[in-house]
């Protein structure tokens, strides 16, 4: 298994519409067959920026995702509502080594 | 639900003690009756780098936690391993809404 933590910068006046497009993201990335988790987060201290914690099976489940009509039409959408490029982090799992606790 | 994700900076010459304690944290943590998820990460670019991906119902949960034998046992052992102060950082959860994909 593999977690990007991938921090989004969206602008004040879109913050609504990033959230509407990006649960529609989530709800297909789940959907996938090497997708473990989408979680979409905001932060507390700042509402304008959110985290998506992605946990896939392989590198080939992550490259998979991106080809997917949910992901390409998200990618689109969101565009001009961030105010600065996105940062996507990736990370190897210590626990838990169960697959089936993702 | 709330998601506490904490940055931690590990002494290269403890990473491997660093694991195991935060392991033992860990299997604590996810047998408390308000903790939805405990993940533990290491980061692909910077071993000495470490996230904990905390997920609770509620911040009286996190409060309980801090309470706990394990947690109180892993901040005594880590103390002196860590490379610089560790950073947690509230979020708020957008999706999932449903308690049950926790």
């Amino acid at each position: 298994m593999i977690v990007y933590c991938v921090n989004l910068y969206v602008k004040k006046e879109h913050i609504d519409d990033f959230i509407a497009a990006t649960a529609e993201n989530h709800k297909g990335a789940i959907s996938e067959k090497g997708n473990l988790r989408f979680d979409v987060l905001q932060r507390g201290d700042n509402p304008s920026q959110f985290l998506l914690y992605e946990v896939y099976e392989s590198e080939e489940a992550v490259a998979e995702h991106k080809t997917t009509p949910h992901y390409l039409a998200w990618r689109e959408k969101v565009a001009g509502w961030m105010s600065k490029p996105r940062e996507g982090i990736l990370h190897t799992v210590v626990c838990p080594q169960d697959r089936s606790l993702w």
